[in-house]
């Protein structure tokens, strides 16, 4: 018997009528598998929260204004930010990390930010590249490094989020590129544009993929690594990269990935596009309310554990569904099987 | 301004794009406008089960044999059943109440189980009414008194479950009356029934209506008090009228009732028949696996925080949402408002 059939032997004898607690059971199916055992156990959860600003926010694609970056940033040293009140609920570490934000923080006054500041902000892609070869690099070691930390704290469950004012827009245009689907169904509202908002910005995300294509930068065969490395550092933002990174190098840790919105979601894509196996240690938190996650996921393949209509970003929507994770993992540990319960099984 | 503006202007000011915590903000309004405070918390959290056998189980309309539920009854003791495990996850004190088990449980062998018995099963409602009126009576004012023990441990959340093998066969039927569905769309697999096996369920459900519309015991006003009365009593279990008069004495004393699967659904579409102001207290846990939840949450305009595919009963699917219900009013507690947080208001 291999072992997955032995871990699904195992889920299928919990005194319950056999697959009752449905989407509980695939996701213990999935951690044992991660873990290698009939009994996962989730340890040190972390949760890292990288910040970066965006060149192409200049050309009012977010309703937000660009300094919301900075002073979320620092808000989330004072414990008030919707990520802060997840991390303390669910026993969550958080590190705020500042990869790319327009803004010098004073570190004797935000002790909280790691500054590992590759520039303020990245360039404005309907010009020009969003970031080097160097600097996509550069990221991408910033988030292994920090995954590393985690690790090293005994953590096997991991999650990641963003702070980045405008970093709805290289999402989008990831996607489309990515999954070869229509830009216009992968443009939605952000943080909360109007019709006309996201008139404006499919149209400015428009001008920048023709002018991505018109300059030849990228020659590579589509889809091959080194053409997503480009439309990766071509469009995207530090602060995801940095997840990127990060992500890949917790599944090489084998840790479980808890995957947040439209934004992480673009990042694990990109991610399984350099390294496909990540999937499977992949765990999809939530199915967001902006316009084109839910069709991201499901091209992906994923089944989001919940589907409560946010969009905050931060990591907020893969936080909220830990417990639900934990639930998964306790079954397997804490249910009898019919045998030792003494109870007739049933099917 | 009225109180409900208050809130809601409360819950716009939080440091986030508006409306961007979704789900959580409509529940974040609900439980403050139950508790009547800006600032909302969730004391002594308690589950109470009921556990009842059912005449109609004798038809062969459940997979599962009538000795699991004393079977199970006797396994919450052991603390390895489903439900034990979320109320230990998520800090529940849990109640087990045999209201009519057709078993004689040692009360020096098994302290945990309370013992309310009405009688051993309810009458099989496919000849007769499966109990009289004194004891639905007696089963309201059963589950009522239960609400008060946990009411003076401080409790201001409560959530009810079921153990009693055959019971979505009543759920079904009641849910065909009071909704006036087609029996058809009301009827599903229950444990795990095969689509013969549904079909077997479907024309024994069929053949008790026709026999109870027969019978001329229901001759008040479709929809009245004691129409819907008669409707409960006639086919209802003595754990689910347990239920429903715990439910209705839950919202009288101003708790959160949090709302679990197909059965306890049908309970509460069966209390806010009797009460329909109830249904401001209710939050709806998760959508189940059930053929047939879908459709009667959509009926009563509930919108259940959960879709896991979950259909175990006991009460798990309710227990499972309760961190999403505790992060909505943390999310009132905890996050800080614009001005406080010195970030500029985007919206």
């Amino acid at each position: 018997m291999s072992f997955k059939d032995e871990l699904q032997q195992k889920i299928d004898n919990l005194n319950k009528p056999k697959g009752s607690l449905g989407r509980l059971e695939s996701l213990a199916l999935q951690i044992g598998m991660i873990q290698h055992t009939l009994s996962p156990t989730l340890q040190h959860p972390c949760h890292i929260l990288f910040g970066g600003d965006h060149g192409i926010e200049h050309e009012g694609v977010s309703l937000s204004p660009r300094e919301v970056t900075w002073q979320q940033m620092i808000n989330y040293g004072r414990g008030g930010g919707g990520v802060n009140m997840f991390c303390r609920q669910h026993g969550f570490k958080l590190r705020v990390v500042d990869v790319g934000v327009d803004y010098e923080f004073d570190p004797e006054k935000y002790p909280h930010i790691i500054n590992r500041k590759v520039a303020r902000g990245t360039n404005n892609f309907l010009h020009e590249a969003a970031m080097s070869e160097a600097d996509y690099q550069r990221c991408m070691a910033i988030g292994a490094e920090l995954v590393d930390d985690c690790q090293q704290e005994g953590c096997n469950i991991i999650c990641f989020g963003e702070m980045g004012i405008g970093n709805t827009s290289p999402s989008s245009i990831w996607m489309h590129l990515m999954l070869d689907l229509p830009l216009e169904a992968c443009v939605g509202a952000g943080s909360g544009l109007n019709a006309a908002g996201i008139q404006h910005k499919l149209e400015v995300l428009q001008a920048a993929v023709a002018h991505y294509q018109q300059s030849g930068i990228n020659s590579f065969p589509p889809h091959s690594r080194k053409w997503t490395e480009t439309v990766i550092r071509y469009f995207g933002g530090f602060e995801m990269v940095a997840a990127i990174g990060g992500m890949i190098h917790a599944a090489h840790l084998g840790m479980v990935v808890l995957v947040d919105g439209f934004i992480m979601t673009a990042c694990m894509l990109a991610a399984s596009r350099l390294e496909p196996t990540i999937m499977d240690n992949a765990v999809f938190g939530h199915c967001g309310d902006e316009g084109g996650h839910q069709l991201m996921l499901k091209s992906m393949g994923a089944d989001p554990i919940l589907h409560l209509n946010m969009r905050l970003g931060e990591g907020t929507g893969a936080l909220c569904a830990y417990p639900i994770v934990q639930s998964a993992v306790n079954m397997l540990n804490e249910m009898d099987n019919f045998q030792h319960a003494e109870i007739t099984k049933y099917f």
